[in-house]
């Protein structure tokens, strides 16, 4: 039900008065909205003329996210960012959300809500995706958001995990690892202090600690990689590279090679790798959460999207190329030889073990 | 994103394995879904005539069910229901689900989320309404469910809250009060013994527990109140009757009254109100859970409504009329005098109490 009291919450009154301030906060959903927060169902008119994108994402306190260190703000810009980025990845365009909230005791009140709605808002607002409903309720202990967001794409025009071929580039937006990194420094903030003002640190620490808490869904780009039929494939990174890369090769029933010399890793990436005594190329293949986009463009169109990129300024690496099945997924590395990528992935707070890895078996 | 890896899962190996099944299970999604479960989004096409509805709703552990009782195939079952309610409402044809999952370390296990998706496909077989994507996490410690659910309709035939006018017929679907009666003698049989087989027990109250855990959707007789043209308003009944006909004469801009004595009661709730020295008036007004239809329907449509209502052998039980705004919402009792009709919502496991009643100020 979009939005209205729900079951569950102690105060169903000032739920309704909730509501209504959240309606005014919105603002107008647009005229495709025939009916929108406040009955049973939303309904709403759809482009006749396009496919429909659907997709849910969950995000949970103390395994996606932690409240002593990103603020309500913070919590549901993110989660708006996590559902833009997979419409962004399948080349759509977004169009609605439905927000569920659980709410502990501690943030069931209208101060809470409304920061967590002006997260979502304010990562929404430049793309005019607007919230046409959604449940709110009461949980025991830790906040839950599930954020659904709908999109649509001219017919034929989206892009999957399977497309990819032999033969293909594989490109990213962006620099790859620096969620991760920013994780860590708040993590280690976190556990030297109990006041929690990570702000105030290096410069490009802030800069790590921005791309973690307010990533960016490459909307824009998934657009122009679909709607010029530019790209055969694509995936969000999530997960981080190696896993993700993983995951496009498998539905695509195709190998890839990677080059460590290529992965883009900003310059903050790399200072703090080093100050770990790490290698960047780490926090790239394994780090999650960098919301970038992975996708593989065949030979004869790389002019055409140099120069949309070069005309467009945006952030494009080539990292690889794709191969046979058999070939596998491999790794150049610095040193030039060839191995085999192992699928490491991402896992953000289990096992009480904050921003583990986990190694697959 | 649709049930694929989700961050938070310790293990991501074996759930793209849990993936594969669960795709298994479902069966093939039907011609309309270009992309279902697997990659970022799902890829639908919705019939152009059609306006699109969309609805979500969380169910949570400890808040909205207790697995001491419940059954995981019952949960799923019942969340299901919530949603498909809420289309049924609008007078929709439900045609897709989305599936948010945030697993508790004990249910990080296929079985269990087999059991989950086993009840989520028996409420929506019959309807033939397909699954096309999800996200499956971990959670510290309850069951979350979030399931989003997409219907359709021809377009200007939905039914809203808003549509009732003074002098319309205020009709409910089946009986009122059973959902709430089930619930207690759930909780009383808990409070007696650890070990729980309520089932065991005496007819009338089986009667009661399944209208608890397995609630029906009345997708049909709302189909034929849009299609007809027979209602113009209606609600479904999750809160309680006294709570949602408010909503209902808010949305609208009416009053209401109706007769206690044309309460459609079970003959199981009234044997429970008898045992239990109460009126079982009271569980119809104020428990919540019954997923039945509140609707109003202009006295021209009435005969047409008997006719169809006759044919089909629907349970509609005529309880009370629109009336003025100024009128407010009363009761006719049981003894001829009227009176004002006090907002009792349902409130499930709020503060400790299981199953009490919030009054509202």
């Amino acid at each position: 039900m979009p939005t209205r009291a729900s079951r569950g919450n102690p105060n169903v009154h000032s739920e309704f008065h909730l509501i209504q301030q959240v309606k005014q906060l919105l603002g107008s959903a647009g005229t495709s909205v025939v009916v929108g927060i406040g009955d049973d169902a939303a309904l709403i008119e759809l482009n006749p003329k396009h496919q429909t994108l659907l997709s849910t994402d969950l995000l949970i306190e103390h395994i996606h996210f932690d409240l002593t260190y990103s603020t309500l703000v913070d919590v549901g810009y993110k989660a708006a960012v996590a559902n833009l980025s997979d419409i962004a990845a399948m080349g759509g365009i977004p169009r609605y959300m439905l927000v569920g909230l659980a709410l502990p005791p501690v943030l069931r009140r209208t101060t809470p809500v409304k920061q967590l709605y002006k997260g979502i808002r304010q990562a929404c607002q430049h793309l005019k995706v607007a919230i046409i409903g959604g449940d709110t309720s009461a949980s025991r202990q830790d906040l839950f958001l599930s954020i659904t967001i709908i999109g649509e794409n001219p017919k034929g025009l989206c892009l999957t995990r399977a497309g990819a071929k032999v033969g293909d580039l594989l490109y990213v937006t962006g620099t790859l690892g620096d969620s991760h990194c920013g994780l860590k420094i708040l993590q280690q903030h976190k556990a030297k202090t109990s006041r929690s003002s990570p702000h105030s640190s290096k410069r490009p620490y802030q800069f790590l600690i921005a791309r973690h808490l307010r990533p960016t869904a490459r909307v824009d780009i998934g657009r122009l990689l679909s709607a010029g039929r530019i790209a055969t494939a694509a995936i969000d990174l999530s997960d981080g590279l190696s896993g993700d890369l993983h995951h496009l090769c498998q539905q695509s029933r195709v190998g890839a090679e990677i080059e460590e010399t290529h992965l883009p890793l900003s310059r903050a990436c790399r200072t703090y790798a080093t100050a770990q005594q790490s290698n960047p190329s780490t926090y790239a293949l394994a780090g999650g959460e960098d919301y970038e986009l992975l996708f593989t463009v065949p030979p004869k169109n790389q002019k055409k999207l140099d120069k949309i990129v070069h005309a467009l300024n945006y952030p494009i690496t080539k990292i690889g190329s794709i191969r046979s099945k058999n070939f596998g997924v491999r790794l150049t590395s610095y040193n030039g030889k060839q191995k085999r990528l192992t699928r490491v992935s991402y896992q953000h707070f289990t096992n009480r073990t904050p921003g583990s890895f986990y190694r697959h078996a």
